[in-house]
């Protein structure tokens, strides 16, 4: 493998980045081909020519009113004492809503206000206004007048007033085609078989996604292998086939990031890294003065890459403005910090908890998509500051409808796969309902509840004492509050060892052995103080311990280290090891119950909560799963 | 022609309408035909189960970082002062960002801390921790993990995550289907020949749009005569092929409205009528346990009852939650009064001028479609209110972005088409500047800009002492403020007249005969002002010249009565005259110009305006009009 790495990447400010480059761009051509289209399929289309009507709308005068056209001359004599007496077809007409104003009418009478004598007669006691109750000629449209301008993205309103003013087609611009070509000899189709060290290609088909999002027309090429010849061909192939061309990664600066030597070769390399976290080491380039941007491999980067870049472009291209996402206040609920080599984007989850908005901050590693899923907006910390202190009041920016954010019961503490099971279960049931867990841990959770910062705490603490769980953690710990324990499962803790347990592991006292490798959680976790609960008994120094300092955050992260082979063992509850085809060694059981105010059990969501945990279908279906027990679920202790 | 009207409708609030209605619809079945499809195609479809990942990713331990894999036990002796050699392929190898770290390495130096020494040897000066900079299984997504939950409308970011945790397929719900039936025998399609007395169908090709935005899938059907059979007949085959069906119109109480008949014997009305304007007579009911929908046929009606009734429908088809529009605190430029009858949607034009952010209401008929292309936003009054006072500060639902609003020069004052193409020039040329025009003659200008409510008033008021334009009003009445006018056109007024001139009309003077109908513009209007001065100076009494008192707001509207027949002649400009096939009897020229504040030439949207006024190929295009004199152009008369 060669050793020629571009290890220089500049640090430009996005938004000058963002300036820079467009104004490199040759959008003229793009322009020139604008194409004739019918109306009817022209929706988000942007026009290329202002549209004048070509007819009047109405192009009668038409009755504005259901009753009969009359002439209003003859209708003069008509008062509340005296009536005057229409005949049909003579005097008047029955019309419609519509309907055409023929000579010699001139007025239409509702129909409220006629009295019927038989079918060739009526009366009217009020007389007609001439030319009362008629759409005059061009009431809504004038032949002739400014429908739409010139760059005008086509709305549904648009549609219906281009079709009443009889326009059959409208000449739009083309929608900016992007050429997406996935790059790396180890990433495969989501089709293929995973082989070992192998990737899925996920990153192009959410590029696909966002670039619909934004009114382009996406290309995804096949994937291609780490070969300079090989991605110079698919480049220029790309960029005669499309308006903007996206490589997907080798942006970097490894030995195999040689995206940016190929641009250098056949175009302009216009930026290569910006001062934003994540997406740093971003190529903005144009070959054959067409965009040609390289985005970066982790996927969390490329998002906000595609939405930094790509979404102004195509904005450009449809010449249309970009607008703000929308934000809102809300409070942090921890300090934030942040590097003053850049701007960083750090998503957020939000929770509405009694009058407060609570952002609190997601993983913030490039590569974890699932913090993108989970997010319900970004924190911007610009490049000038080190980050904010917790209790800080911030912009966030949207990534969900406020409306659902509102409507979501915010988890935090202890981590179980039963909360996942339950927020699905809620939000199938009621779909206005919305489950979000954060996974700190127990005595996290408690401290949160404390903070006012979530509704319920999932929390498993065993008393050393005496073996109680939870209640005398939160009698404590939230002392004098009026707080109650949902009971929720009881569960099975132990140990997760490799599937065969081939280094033939039988119990806690196994920690001390050299030849193990252990994975532990975090401080404050539940399975955490049961695991020094045991060694303490067992007066096992943690030093002794390898890997006792290593910590994750879930019992699935755990399972995965060892499945993964980094460890050989780990404390974890039932459930994690099956899914992970691990072997476990049961230990304890322990009460896994939600912390919660007294005053939000009325609360309509917990309400909505409390009946699915208590339904036939979800205890059957945590049942099912093995490792758990579902006696009193659902049941209320107050303390 | 029967008479059998259905004249009573019932008067329910919109939300209980709607709450009673969506409690009646059968959903059940709909749910039941979920569908199978690719990832990379289910964007904004809705999840019908949850997904749990298959694979995690990544899938094997893989480097975080470019640089080399290291045993990490072999590097401890490194310290800043002495150095570790390490040789290739036995104490490390070179590894890439996501390649797998295989045994025995357990570690992972960056490329910026070693030292080559050459091809097979490089040194350190800093131990490794194990594990360090290596990604283990699972650290974004653990196999068996949720990665979204049941009824989840499917995002980008979603398809990136259910990707990388080897989802091929995700279970979804159909998209609702939406049958769209136009009815009426007057109605033709747009491409066919627009014959006396007949209406061009455009409402239903805006629902189809407006479904499509929704999320739905719209199908329109042939137009439906008025019969009752075949509108019955169709109902019944619409039905059978959608979730939902949408009949427009036909829903009032007219002669030929017998939808709701026709629903009373294939199925069960269950509201007809609620308490809005517009919107009133929309029929709700059901067929089959399908919701079936009669619409309004005048087009602002048609609008908002779809968005009332529809729009809901397909967000609980799509299990989707409703979001609140956005809105915007507003500054009423006028009263706006309502009736206790109902609740009324008023479509609203709004302009920010200074720090103000001034709304004003559209044309309120339901039959003004151009209301709805121009509206910038919503106000709702409630039904328990008469209206809002000028001055009030009011909410604004947003029909277009705020910053389309901001970027968008107000212009209020007198009507000329000069001004829309104005408009049109400026967004072509420069597609984040808007030019919006409100016609309410000159002095309705000059009282705008009194009141800070436009930046520009184009006025025409010649002072009838010195036959001078413009300067001694904005003298008059912003006596003492910095204000300037841009000089635009001069232009041709005069009589128009029907085609031919066949009541051989000679001038000012014929107002006076008996046999023809005059139509006016309406009292503050310049061309109003310059009638008025003819006659004056003629000696002829208004009240003698019928049809003084019927007033239009435009010169098109003037020139659409001519040509409609309503009327014989009116006064207005040549290129009116021109573009509905006019005579036209010139009468005077007078100069048409932009009233601005003079700190306002600086503001960056009236430079770029100017720009646009004094263009070669703006002014060439006017020029090609005729009746127009371009003489000086873009030239600033302070005041």
């Amino acid at each position: 493998m060669k050793d020629s790495r571009n290890i220089y990447l500049t640090n430009i400010p996005l938004k000058e980045a963002q300036n820079q480059y467009i104004k490199t761009v040759n959008f003229n051509d793009f322009y020139k081909n604008t194409e004739k289209i019918p109306v009817y399929s022209s929706l988000k289309r942007v026009s290329a020519k202002p549209v004048f009507a070509v007819k009047s709308s109405p192009n009668h005068n038409a009755a504005a009113m259901d009753g009969i056209a009359v002439v209003a001359e003859k209708t003069y004599g008509a008062t509340e004492m005296t009536s005057v007496e229409l005949k049909i077809e003579e005097d008047f007409t029955y019309i419609n809503t519509g309907g055409q104003i023929k000579e010699p009418y001139n007025a239409v009478i509702m129909i409220e206000d006629i009295i019927k004598i038989n079918d060739d007669f009526v009366k009217i006691h009020e007389p007609a206004k001439p030319w009362q109750h008629i759409r005059p000629i061009g009431e809504d449209i004038v032949a002739g007048e400014l429908i739409i301008s010139a760059n005008h993205q086509i709305r549904p309103v648009d549609i219906g007033a281009l079709l009443a003013g009889q326009i059959r087609t409208v000449e739009v611009y083309p929608l900016p085609k992007v050429g997406i070509i996935p790059t790396g000899s180890e990433i495969i189709n989501v089709e293929d078989e995973l082989e070992a060290g192998k990737i899925i290609e996920s990153n192009t088909s959410m590029f696909a996604a966002m670039i619909q999002e934004y009114n382009g027309i996406p290309k995804r090429y096949p994937v291609v292998k780490d070969n300079f010849e090989e991605v110079k061909n698919s480049i220029k192939q790309a960029v005669k086939e499309n308006d903007v061309v996206i490589i997907n990664a080798g942006s970097s600066a490894g030995s195999k990031d040689f995206t940016v030597d190929v641009l250098r070769e056949i175009g302009e390399v216009i930026i290569h890294g910006v001062a934003t976290k994540p997406g740093k080491p971003v190529i903005l380039a144009l070959v054959d003065g067409k965009p040609v941007v390289g985005i970066p491999g982790y996927p969390v980067s490329a998002y906000f890459t595609i939405e930094f870049f790509i979404k102004p472009l195509i904005a450009k291209y449809n010449k249309q403005m970009m607008t703000k996402p929308e934000t809102v206040k809300a409070v942090l609920s921890r300090r934030v910090v942040s590097s003053l080599k850049h701007e960083e984007y750090v998503r957020m989850k939000l929770g509405k908890v009694g009058e407060k908005l609570i952002a609190t901050p997601l993983e913030r590693g490039a590569g974890v998509t699932m913090s993108l899923v989970r997010a319900d907006g970004v924190l911007v910390i610009p490049q000038q500051l080190e980050g904010y202190d917790g209790g800080k009041e911030v912009d966030i920016q949207l990534m969900k409808p406020m409306e659902e954010v509102t409507q979501t019961i915010v988890s935090i503490g202890s981590h179980d796969m039963v909360m996942d099971l339950l927020g699905n279960q809620l939000h199938q049931i009621n779909s206005q309902l919305f489950l979000s867990s954060a996974h700190v841990g127990s005595l996290g959770g408690i401290m949160a509840m404390k903070k006012q910062e979530c509704h319920i705490a999932p929390i498993h603490l065993m008393d050393t004492n005496d073996g109680e769980y939870n209640k005398s953690y939160v009698q404590q710990y939230l002392k004098g509050q009026s707080m109650a324990l949902i009971k929720f499962v009881g569960r099975s803790q132990g140990l997760m060892v490799q599937r065969g347990n081939p280094k033939n592991i039988k119990g806690i006292e196994d920690l001390q052995r050299k030849d193990l490798q252990y994975v532990n959680r975090q401080r404050g976790a539940g399975t955490r103080i049961l695991l020094d609960y045991y060694i303490n008994n067992l007066q096992i120094d943690p030093s002794m311990i390898t890997g006792y300092e290593r910590e994750m955050t879930t019992h699935m992260a755990v399972a995965a280290s060892i499945a993964g082979g980094t460890a050989d063992l780990g404390m974890g509850v039932y459930s994690a090891a099956v899914t992970m085809g691990l072997d476990f060694i049961p230990i304890a059981w322990e009460d896994y119950d939600l912390l919660i105010p007294q005053e939000l059990l009325k609360d309509e969501k917990i309400i909505g909560l409390l009946e699915v945990m208590r339904s036939k279908e979800f205890i059957e279906h945590i049942n099912s799963l093995g490792g758990y027990k579902i006696d009193g679920i659902g049941e209320i202790i107050y303390i």
